[in-house]
């Protein structure tokens, strides 16, 4: 039988100790320098190549220490088709090293549309009968502007291989509120947002007590993530914005339920940006960073309460 | 100098008489069954050299009748890193036969996220102080979600090359309202939406007297389309819902400025799904459907306003 998202990573939470995500964003001009000398052709297909190197490294440091990675599908993109291979390359290694794989590719479109970008994340894709793997992804960011019947095939197809979505509700950005912060009927546009997600999250419960559909909330708004886990108490949210984006773990810790569940929070610069590129150290520095913020989150917020890593 | 795109894009409706853009949303299921047994093999990448030979010779059919085509990332991506590939043969066919070429892909970050994006659907992407294509649309897709800093580096991408975007403002999906149509401050989001796009397209209009910034409005929501052609004078329109969604030419009409600028009209199943799977002569019916939909456009909205087609 296949296992419910949340009580799996649950589980990959409480067998670290922590709910800190290492989010993977690789930048060319951010990698390290002996990374860049290796595929040094300053071609797409030598750049896919060090995105692959890096983001394999960072994974070996990584993964003994946390449960969540997120891979940032925009920086594989920008690399065309050698990238998409490189982010195919780095799903399946996370998933192989035992970590749950968040692709943050903020999919949207409808019907037909919307099923397609999710069997490439989930299920994989039918051809002649049988499903061939695409992404592998253990949940995908999706964007709720179209609305229920639009989110609807990407809930379906997370849900029918144990994966999972997170919605966008309130991002992290300085001028997110625009329109999420548009009131109507007495409550911001991010607040309706967020109540259609408590609705289809409460439709597929774990063992946990948490929904397989999650929420995207910004560290860098912490009122408004304090109100919403109190209305939302089976959500599981996604907290982009903490470290090089400005939010503290003061500011991420109301997105915790008291026990410490209920969130993972995101640092991406923050670690895989963690040294200078001509650091000949540059994974003593990922590891020290990772270890760093996860002791900051332990200390600031109830991801304390987990139990620490046997 | 580089050409503003909404001139462009009256060029290309003006040469060929028409504001007909084809869907280019290729499903291995409705391929025609002589295409799909040239490439038998029930593997990804031969279903990705099977979606390139079905949409390049529909592209040889409808390049001589129509001024755009818009590719759906989304059939793409679910092929994988073969099916990116074959999004981009098909992207620089289009363009190579002088369509303007809509990527469908409905991005949306922020920050250098967003950049990483736009970088890859227009300058391509910056390695080593070089400048590598990717994906060269003349315009994309892009959800507004997460304001008007997230937007912004789209905007930018496509400006620096005389591209364009098309912003979700009212989608064709039958729940497209559950968020789209809440009321803040007397009017529904998606007109928010539509205001916001407003003054983003003003900053930088065409000799034609339309901006690069267009907005998506779906032919199945024609008094919205009527209402928003009033406001939004010099928005481009890129109209889905024609054809096979059930939007009718008479619902598509509001759409247009008398002269028959302003809209592109999208019609995808109706066009490349015009057959029978067994029909040896598909492209006949390719021909056919997209001639009648130009007629039908020509017949029963301003488009019929365009000088046809020399």
């Amino acid at each position: 039988m296949t296992r419910h998202f949340a009580d799996r990573l649950a589980a990959a939470c409480r067998a670290k100790g922590n709910a800190l995500c290492v989010g993977l964003d690789p930048r060319w001009e951010l990698l390290p320098r002996e990374v860049r000398a290796n595929h040094a052709e300053a071609t797409l297909t030598a750049a896919a190549a060090a995105y692959v190197e890096f983001c394999l490294r960072v994974l070996d440091v990584v993964a003994p220490l946390v449960p969540v990675v997120k891979v940032q599908s925009a920086f594989f993109e920008a690399l065309g088709p050698a990238g998409m291979m490189a982010q195919q390359t780095v799903l399946h290694r996370a998933r192989a090293l035992g970590l749950i794989a968040i692709l943050d590719g903020k999919r949207n479109d409808i019907a037909a549309t919307a099923a397609a970008y999710a069997d490439a994340a989930f299920a994989g894709t039918e051809l002649a009968g049988r499903r061939l793997p695409i992404w592998q992804a253990d949940a995908l960011t999706i964007n709720p502007y179209l609305g229920g019947d639009a989110v609807e095939p990407f809930l379906t197809g997370a849900r029918a291989v144990g994966g999972g979505t997170f919605v966008l509700v309130r991002t992290s950005n300085a001028g997110a509120g625009l329109f999420q912060d548009l009131v109507s009927e007495g409550k911001p546009l991010y607040e309706h947002v967020a109540a259609a997600v408590g609705a289809w999250s409460s439709a597929n419960l774990g063992l946990c007590g948490f929904g397989d559909v999650g929420a995207v909330v910004g560290a860098t708004h912490p009122s408004e993530l304090a109100a919403l886990r109190q209305r939302l108490p089976h959500v599981i949210f996604l907290v982009p914005g903490y470290g090089a984006q400005g939010g503290s773990a003061a500011d991420a810790a109301a997105a915790f339920r008291s026990d410490g569940l209920g969130a993972i929070v995101n640092s991406s610069r923050g670690i895989i940006a963690a040294f200078g590129v001509d650091d000949p150290d540059w994974e003593a520095a990922v590891d020290s960073a990772t270890r760093a913020a996860i002791a900051d989150l332990r200390t600031n917020t109830p991801m304390g309460n987990l139990a620490a890593a046997p």
